[in-house]
């Protein structure tokens, strides 16, 4: 069993990481790192736990230390739910110690040397990890998973792209509340109400979706507009997304190009690679939040009704996934397990 | 006092007509009809209200009578808020019998000769009357609004089309429970998640907001592409729109438009014209369905997030309305003050 | 592996029972029935299926049957999930034709002779079936249980009654919209409200706590008054309890009582029981609808916030159960192991 | 017109202060103050205004002062909707140095010379200042509403005292979000959920329902015990009421008390007062939270369902009230005009 710390492991994505890495086969966490507020208690005294199963006994126990490579010793890897501006300097400090950071912070995504991986769609970015060792001197590295929304727009594009090609995108999202953490949105803000409005959301979705379906130095040609919105779900964001195609394409033939897909993480049986990137839905109400977001365990993106646009000139359907698992803490073990496989690990 | 029959008096739609006209300086509701069951019943015994404002008193005690010209007598127009199986043939007989009918219904807002209003935005399509009596031999008339999505959206579309001329819409929406009609979505439906999916509404969506866009007997050139989810709101529909326009407008300029924009009805003064048809908040959060739908008294759409959209060439907004008063019984009153104004009724 | 029937097996709870007995040890569903509109079709194109997980592949293939003991043959027990009105003729047709009816409507429950069970507090009342059989001649047998808020009140009174004497219960529920099966509520009465009304739920309460804590053929000697309300979550009843006891008791007794608490159920290990009937918590804010509902898989009643209360002279807290499982289909499948225990089966 | 600040203004209560006190015929905003934090910036720059209706103009440019009497000047009366800990000293502070003080906080209610006034209910408790004065040495008084629930409790309770007398009372609350404040309820922990625990509520309600319904100087005999809960409604607060009775009543005489029932703020008119203190649905489904809270602008308190209670012997009904209207603002506004009205301002 390899060690992990889990970085920022109160929070909503930190306890997130707890609860899938629990029974993980290949991964246990053997320490926890907190802001200066929890360090020295015990993680069970600190978390606000705010998950339907317990917390797992071992982490329960653990003692919360300090954000910092002295403190956190003798892992083999790191899964930093650090909030951004704390995980610029935190994670850089890491590398530098010679760990590896598989981070769910925005601080390093759009960093060129930085993989930014959904790994489904861009497995070989990974490779960009020699290019960051080269010109940091690091022995360790930082590896990233997309924003939330952006994780499960980029699964069903990449079959898109790479069958039809893509001109541009537009996307609107309908976004889960476990999206701003917690506390969050106050419930007086969303009871009977849309908030629409998402801090840096859009813009982090438009330029992380270009750089994930790009080569791996140079963002991919086609641009995305993104519309983003709060409403009353707890989890599973949910996208209305209209593509135009440089190449036509009927519905049933984007329809397969979703069902054919795989990624290089299930020709590998990763542990938590769901057996289908993509799912697809035939009803005409479907995919719908609270029904679909589990499917593959929360790591599957679940479309619907893909459908002929000829205003856009190319599809336009429905995309759903779980945005605390493929849009965080899912990815983040999914990507760890990708460079365990790659021996980065 | 002009007298005004309510179709379809009992639904949520009908509802919301009586208790619009409650204190009406210019109509008054002194009939209502309704389907076999409720017939020579007590409106308020059979009107399953669900309002927090009582049943008006002079409209409770009512008896329901058949939807029907015949048993319908002695009003100077009739609202229909029937729906749309019923109200194709049941409009027909009251036009045929020499009334106007003012109809939130569908059946016959894409008939050629049938204004569809909105009435901001295209007073000028009153004129169909003429024709459409012309042609069907009808002393009456039958004027329709449009669904709910559409009312909301085509307004603050109407100066962007004026002022810079549109290319095409992209629209995705996040719509409120009420326009379900009653019971219509069940609760276990929509706690905690999203549909998205609602009958027919893309379609009309489409074609809707081409037919009030453009000139009286033909549509608009521009075309729109829709996206349609139902949301836990009760009241108001809020709209992601990305346009494409033919000529470049910075998103000042848009807002600026908006801001200027007012139609005949606030020309005229009539008495359910919102001050402006179009408000703007200029916050980066607004409009927010709850605490912006009753903007005007439910009849303005509030616009805000006006942003330069490169990718659609173009710019994309946020708009929301009240799905049951602009969006439905409001824009039909509204359009029988303008049919006054141009002395039909 | 035993035959069972599921009768009303489209219906919200006839669906619970079909995903709860796949993969049991003991039960396959081997019949599914439903009323005429379904026969001869099968399930998987009927059943308007509102779970999360899919329909058990076995399942889905099952043509629908019609609600008769000639149709639905060769099965070892039927688990009824009909409607109290269809119920209480077609469940005595079954029995006579000597099936083993489990059912959860209501028909029956408060008929002296058929058990009313909710095992872990009266598992010595399955011996009314003798009676039953020598009475009506029946080769089967009709075994019920409770309504569900009665499921979840009746379980933490039973400890409480054995050990210190119940005078008197005063309860009022917080009720989820499940309870009211599918389409039930509709979204419109309950965004942002509460409805302190449920047909016939204070009435049941009332009765059918009295026959579960009282001797099989006597009911309890104490009384209880009941208050019903509907609120806006999902799966799970939440209830407050004040209890008038014969005997003080200090708030920590009773949470002993609680958790010493077995049945014969655990006792026998059976498949469905859960480790302990009663979990208490001991957090000031729990147990919590969403974050509890689930304790035991869902068949555990999780109790909290037990205090003094002078005024009612015993004792008040809180008591929450998961009311499509304890509340319904679980608590038929455990009652059905109970029978099967007892060689009924 | 009588000048007023009003105190905490920032926050939710102090919100709904300057909303109610907008128009009002006697009272008007000519000061505001609130924490450090937003001193000597306009009211408009700091409020984070969360209401439908935008901030009354004259408010919106006032300057927030510090909450101190040397800055807060040339005032009539005070309101007070400051947190309870910087309340106990602030309001000493106004009072002392000639202010009236009407306030929404706990820190005053119970002590013994302090009037904790629903004024339906106790209009003879104001005499109580005299007492005050006499004891503090101020020329100045602090008068204080209770606590949301309790408003709610309290005014039907006070009729069924009077006509049949009250033995003891347990009552179970559904709590709306706006009585935990802004941002106050995460929305995370009420989606799909109930919290069974709210702050010190049971024991306010507990406590302050007795102070209000006994002489001035003696709190009342009969004893309460409350359970409370916190739903997902936003506004008003649904209590499920059981009520032993020294006289027996059948629930039509307890309706007909409740339908008599008139309190001074009634005889004298007074702006703020509801033309009903109470006012009984006879539907079998309501008050429902949504749909009554509203009812006499939100000043009125809405009962239904009253039925015998055998168990309690006694009565049980439903009470509704909006909280932060009766519960809070509203009711100190009334507060203050019986002030007026017996000279006390």
């Amino acid at each position: 069993m390899l060690k992990a710390a889990v970085l920022g492991a109160t929070g909503m994505v930190g306890q997130i990481f707890i609860q899938l890495l629990n029974r993980h086969p290949w991964f246990e966490v053997s320490a926890v790192a907190a802001s200066e507020r929890s360090t020295g208690l015990k993680y069970s005294e600190v978390a606000k736990w705010k998950l339907p199963t317990p917390i797992p006994e071992d982490v329960a126990d653990l003692e919360v230390l300090e954000i910092n490579p002295k403190e956190v010793k003798d892992v083999d890897l790191v899964f930093s739910a650090l909030p951004a501006d704390v995980a610029e300097k935190a994670e850089e400090d890491f590398a530098k110690a010679g760990c590896v950071v598989v981070s769910n912070a925005s601080s390093h995504r759009m960093d060129p040397d930085v993989p930014l991986l959904n790994p489904e769609a861009n497995y070989d970015h990974i490779s960009l990890i020699e290019q960051q060792r080269k010109k940091r001197k690091w022995s360790g590295a930082i590896v990233t998973n997309a924003n939330c929304s952006t994780a499960v727009l980029s699964l069903p594009l990449k079959p898109i792209d790479t069958e039809f090609g893509i001109k541009r995108v537009i996307v609107s999202t309908m976004q889960a509340l476990s999206g701003a953490g917690y506390p969050g949105v106050a419930s007086l803000d969303i009871v009977d109400n849309v908030i629409p409005f998402i801090q840096n959301e859009e813009e982090k979705m438009q330029r992380e979706t270009q750089k994930i379906l790009g080569a791996p130095s140079k963002p991919a040609s086609f641009e995305v507009s993104a519309s983003c919105h709060r409403v009353a779900a707890l989890d599973g964001h949910l996208e209305a997304v209209f593509v135009e195609l440089k190449h036509e394409a009927e519905p049933e033939s984007v329809v397969d190009a979703f069902e054919r897909f795989v990624g290089e993480p299930q020709k590998l049986e990763l542990p938590t690679a769901p057996p289908k990137p993509i799912v697809v839905r035939r009803e005409e109400d479907r995919p719908q939040t609270r029904l679909d977001r589990m499917e593959g365990r929360g790591m599957s993106v679940v479309v619907g009704r893909v459908r002929n646009d000829p205003v856009m000139k190319g599809v336009k359907f429905i995309a759903l996934g779980h945005n605390t698992i493929r849009g965080a803490a899912g990815c983040g073990i999914l990507n760890a397990e990708c460079l365990k496989a790659k021996k980065y690990i």
